[in-house]
């Protein structure tokens, strides 16, 4: 294994995200199903849009938003994902590239627009997402630049990679470039109806070895290993001898290998506004972490740390310095 | 004078805006202004973005924002401003109509951009507005509708419109208009260094009845009669004979008329984050008290209701409903 230039490499979808205060009623209305992840095509989300109030518009994309926190935390990190060169796209570059992240895939120049999703949070702070891929459709195993690759100690992956069909050889690639390279390879499971979608292949993945860390909600986990009993599905993820990491909201979070467990509580907040990005932010934490060569605990606590800043405004990116954060909270 | 289908009909610059954290070190090392507006071409747009943090975006423009509030505290409104067909100029079309504003102003089709308005906040909560005027430099006497100033109680016009010549005659032909249909025109003076910039036409303005009510800030009443002491400047306000709603920040506001003066104070706030809008939506509070009856007293209290919303979090569109905050407190 050679030197590294990166600490991660995310590789994922690069959509942004227009947020809009809603409330139950108008979820049922429009037949939404609350917290989920939603795959919308372009005339319908049109027609979403005109239904939903006043968004604010942030860049977000789940893979990308966890790079963004992980670079916050001070990790040197680099982003691949598919942007159309449209006003959309060059915010979206703009902001991933302002905080440190190095991200050059070259922006789609036809087809469709660039990715976004529709983000509607109600009063509880719980958010239902409906995601437009668009251009993101367009990344390809081409887009995955080996030296890159080699380059990160850990490149992180995320299981929407699996919706857009093109998407998923170039993850293919990027986890097999890494290992070849001696590198580790970090997914993902994004949404549990994304497990839904996928379970056979993502469970394929981690059981012939492509995978080395794997992140997930209980939710998700729930869904991987068809149980509803979280000890059953914990138990599942501990015999794939892997490290597993499993975050439970306010219960804090397990990371579990084959010999150990360690439970982490989560960090206290003030106010919950808006929960988007609360899983991103937490592997980044969690990756920053491990790049700083910290333990299983230091880095479930600056998980907990970097979730619970995102959860408190609007936006899955960090609205401060995490590093500042860490420093104060006495992390680093 | 008719029946009104509106309350208040604003007519401004159709701006959205990029807020970015920022800290005093990057204003002073892009020499920036703190606190001010400034206009800036589209290659110092694209240079300053490209050197900004990461940018959260929500529709702005001044008279767009006071219309908008004004909306939500229930008023009957309506917008007249310049937008191209581009994403940029969609959102702010969506953002203004989602809340129940009538805008129907053409969008150009050809020229520059859709405006935006790079603004940047630091840790006091102070805002540093830097705008490229784009389309509205596009805005003319032609969509200026003159039925719909005919048809509103109030048109409500803001000082910026001075800054792209053509809109300016649009300005002139809405007062007209409205005088002629026996309506009432309101004018913001919109910042110290617009009025710097139009001193003796906005004062023209005034003198030649054009004006039937002005909201200014003491910063720019004190431009406006080049002097540093309030009551000096108050006293030449009363002289002008019109109503006069000045605003003085944490210490409330003063409305004058030649025989009546009414202070009232700033509503009560938890945390000062971005002092965009405020006097934006103080306007929006007033005019809103207008149209429903209200007295100076209960019209200066809802503005200082609606701006003590808008500046404890980012951006100048209210993030909740004014209208029944103003319940809670009992205004309504």
């Amino acid at each position: 294994m050679s030197d590294s230039r990166f600490d991660i490499l995310g590789l994922g979808n690069a959509i942004v995200d227009v947020i809009a205060r809603t409330d139950d009623d108008f979820l049922a209305r429009e037949k939404l199903a609350k917290g989920g992840m939603m795959l919308i095509d372009e005339a319908r989300t049109l027609k979403l849009y005109d239904a939903m109030g006043p968004g604010t518009t942030i860049s977000g994309g789940s893979a990308a938003n966890t790079i963004v926190g992980a670079a916050s935390l001070g990790a040197r990190t680099a982003f691949i994902g598919k942007v159309k060169a449209d006003e959309t796209g060059h915010a979206f570059t703009h902001d991933i590239r302002s905080v440190g992240v190095t991200f050059n895939t070259a922006p789609a120049k036809e087809g469709p627009a660039t990715a976004r999703c529709l983000v509607l949070v109600t009063p509880d702070g719980e958010r239902t997402m409906n995601t437009f891929l668009g251009a993101c459709q367009n990344l390809t195993p081409d887009d995955v630049d080996e030296d890159l690759v080699r380059a990160a100690e850990i490149v992180y992956l995320e299981g929407y990679l699996w919706d857009p069909p093109a998407a998923k050889e170039a993850f293919k690639k990027a986890a097999a470039v890494a290992h070849a390279a001696g590198r580790r390879v970090a997914l993902t499971l994004s949404d549990s109806f994304c497990v839904d979608r996928y379970r056979d292949e993502f469970l394929g993945l981690i059981r012939e070895r492509h995978i080395d860390i794997l992140f997930a909600n209980q939710h998700e986990l729930h869904a991987l290993y068809q149980t509803s009993d979280f000890d059953t599905a914990l138990s599942a993820l501990r015999d794939e001898d892997i490290v597993g990491v499993v975050t439970r909201s306010a219960e804090g979070s397990v990371t579990v290998t084959r010999e150990e467990t360690h439970a982490v509580p989560a960090f206290p907040i003030e106010k919950l506004v808006d929960t988007t990005g609360a899983g991103d932010l937490f592997a980044a934490g969690f990756l920053a972490g491990l790049a700083r060569g910290g333990d299983f605990v230091a880095c479930g606590r600056l998980g907990a740390l970097a979730a619970a800043e995102v959860i408190q405004h609007y936006g899955a990116r960090p609205e401060r310095s995490l590093r500042e954060l860490a420093e104060q909270e006495g992390l680093f």
